[in-house]
């Protein structure tokens, strides 16, 4: 990264954690060139870079002064404890279809969508990779990539991961199609019908599918919005119900945003591993980190080989490739073998495509360039909910990712806000969703992974006006 | 297909249906010019492409004459019948994957393979293909192309149905991961764990492992090595067994390559229709025909929307891309969503690919190509089997695919002679695997899907030696 954008990132931090607020005046160019000790031309291409993202504002013969951020109005919401977790057998309704398939009219404004814009990935650029990967491969790759998947792409896999101190071999990578089908095929290696599965509330829907098609029953314990799961609830859960594993989302939870501290990783591991429960490790926000750096798995503190790391990169290169892995640990034969009897491999383009690109290196630039369209997002986002939405509105900021998990005021339902917004051609995903027993009527989930233009301010707009019309009557 | 395509396949069929020998002189240039009312020239090119192929030799001064065929050994094995159909908890041993490995060595000559070989695919066409399609797709259809597939590609899809003459609309299409994830997801669709499934014996040892991977239970009915399942055993099956859903292969199924005629496909739907139970129709060699025409699929008879047809691109035409679809009847809503919990959708590239490609219409050139060289191995196969193994072999010459399923000599063992001929550096697909009950240890499946040469010749003769050793210590 350029030393200017290094600085204006860490200007934009400060106005997302609020230590900026709207209308602070910044350091003058030469002040910040004397404190920070770079170039003046530094400063000012930082400033230009923030003025452009529309996070300042140049006033004539003024300087630069903070236009955004101030996120004053979030306040954590408290997680939902019951008073005793109950064992549910899941049965998502048909909402959650219904859900994602509303987010596939062009016409609706995605927030509700689970993907960021594709105008965010270097599509053009990973297409030219494929063409020349697929030039100079042996035919015979078509066959070498069935099973466990391409080895330069496992190797390149294990090389990112040593990057972030984990010592993975590639033999230990099964490649995937999609994340999503490596957690699937983790949790088929691990359960059998009837099974109990620990996972977090509120959870990842398609988790909640997982378990009802398998057959398997589900203990939700509470995740709270910053910190991620409770692991005192969840250590009582595990004696009372005896799960056969655990699922859950490590880093910028889906729909929470929640990030687990390090410590708290390594206590997590620790206590599974004591009661001999494996954990699939869902980390397919990870690389989508606003802080200094990639946030480590919880996989980094398994020393018994019971944690499956699960990663795409579907959420962060290249959505519709339809390419994930899992790190197995000690499952690495039962997952590939599962593989080969349910879909067989990755679609090899797919596979060389993304071995290629990651080997010539432009991954962590592109990386770097999507972190900052989905900060500055996350503030025009902020900013825009404190303006339009009604008091009682509250919500946690997290630190990356691309989903905004809102509480709504008192006495407003997820679900009618739901259907009135679809009707205004607005998409958001309604709580209940996110849950075995359709839990969090009072929330929604928020995608700010595509671009801030005024048609997603007009429908935030229009959001806050139905929140209001719904507390009217009242 | 240029005229002296046509003549010289004609004349091959014949080679290979017998009815012309191992040493029959063929007409002269002139006569046959004559009594096929073609140019001397068109009759010329066509013995001329029979020579290249090996199939025909030229005597000085006396002609041509038939180098190949002949196929007089092969005599269809009986069908193993029970006296009573047992009622099996599929357990299919490491056998399968053991199998499945031997395979991926390149240094092994791969007659046990269940691919083709790789180098009878336009793998470079398609690649260019891909290469244009990135290109110009908008960047949303990696979005768009989530759940039922890509649009054009379905389109394609159900204008080859059309061609064939089975009215099918893309909306009942859904694109999978290959066709092994379109029969899991059929499977899923329509079966709880414990349920029974009927499925013919021998079977695809993949119907075994998911039958197996789903808690289910399997009834084995005996299918004929030419004509494919018994009808009368399977309705008596049915009727014992109350089956949730049948799976069967109704073109060149493999391990038999046995093709289902017309009127018994009609049959088999309406027995089923009869009672209810959806029909599993995997046809992925349908395409793999040396006849004059596709062999209609079961689909064609479904009135009652219970026949789900599954085909895929992996045998014909692009083994690495993972992509099959199924035509779902009135399971096609359950099928995407399942769909949608387990993968989301295949590949986008792939998709894309392939969609063009059909567009673009080199898929049928390409098909005649290929048919032509598995016409061509076949004979070789045949006749080389007929050479070098000993007495007591029996086959079946099926009218497409590319396996051949072969009964040894009384008290050979086929999984003796898999294991002796791996050390010998081939691999033979051994009869257990293909049955729920290890049954068939008499029988191995050959795959001449690989162009004919001295290597494969060679490891024909070892083969036929390690069976001879079997035979000599009694």
């Amino acid at each position: 990264m350029k030393r200017y954008e290094l600085l204006a990132n860490e200007i934009a931090s400060s106005i997302q954690s609020g230590v900026l607020a709207r209308g602070d005046k910044l350091p003058s160019v030469r002040q910040a060139s004397i404190s920070r000790q770079v170039s003046p031309a530094t400063v000012f291409q930082a400033y230009y870079l923030l003025e452009a993202r529309g996070l300042i504002v140049a006033r004539a013969r003024s300087g630069y002064f903070v236009n955004a951020g101030a996120i004053n109005l979030p306040s954590t919401p408290a997680p939902v404890i019951e008073d005793e977790l109950t064992l549910t057998e899941v049965d998502v309704s048909h909402l959650v279809f219904e859900v994602l398939e509303s987010t596939r009219n062009k016409a609706v404004v995605p927030l509700g969508s689970a993907f960021p814009s594709p105008l965010l990935f270097p599509l053009a650029r990973l297409s030219r990779m494929m063409t020349s990967a697929m030039q100079e491969a042996d035919p015979w790759s078509s066959l070498d990539n069935i099973s466990a998947g391409d080895a330069e792409l496992r190797r390149q896999i294990a090389m990112r991961y040593l990057i972030d101190g984990l010592h993975v071999h590639a033999d230990e990578i099964v490649i995937t199609n999609g994340a999503l089908e490596a957690l699937n095929l983790c949790l088929m290696a691990v359960t059998r019908p009837g099974d109990t599965i620990l996972i977090e509330s509120p959870t990842f829907y398609a988790a909640l599918q997982s378990i009802e098609r398998i057959g398997l029953k589900a203990i939700e314990v509470p995740s709270h919005p910053r910190d991620g799961i409770d692991l005192g609830a969840m250590e009582q859960a595990i004696v009372m119900h005896q799960p056969k594993a655990c699922w859950l989302m490590t880093n910028f939870q889906n729909p929470l945003g929640s990030l687990l501290a390090n410590d708290k990783k390594q206590t997590l591991v620790e206590i599974l591993a004591k009661y001999q429960i494996p954990l699939i490790e869902d980390d397919v926000y990870g690389e989508l980190y606003f802080g200094e750096r990639r946030p480590v798995p919880a996989k980094a503190f398994d020393h018994a080989g019971l944690v499956m790391h699960c990663g795409s990169f579907s959420k962060s290169l290249a959505p519709g490739y339809r390419v994930g892995w899992v790190v197995a640990g000690k499952f690495v034969k039962q997952v590939e073998r599962l593989k080969l009897t349910t879909t067989i491999s990755a679609s090899v383009p797919a596979q060389v495509a993304l071995a290629k690109y990651l080997q010539k290196g432009g991954y962590d630039k592109h990386l770097r360039q999507l972190r900052n369209v989905l900060m500055v997002n996350q503030i025009k986002f902020v900013e825009a909910l404190e303006r339009y939405f009604p008091k009682g509105t509250h919500l946690t900021v997290p630190q990356g990712g691309y989903f905004l998990w809102i509480k709504l005021p008192d006495g407003i339902n997820a679900l009618t806000l739901y259907r009135q917004a679809l009707k205004s051609g607005i998409s958001i995903a309604p709580g209940p969703i996110f849950s075995a027993q359709q839990r969090f009527q009072g929330f929604i989930r928020l995608n700010y992974g595509h671009m801030w233009n005024d048609k997603i301010e007009d429908a935030l707009v229009t959001l806050g006006q139905l929140i209001q019309s719904q507390q009217a009557p009242h």
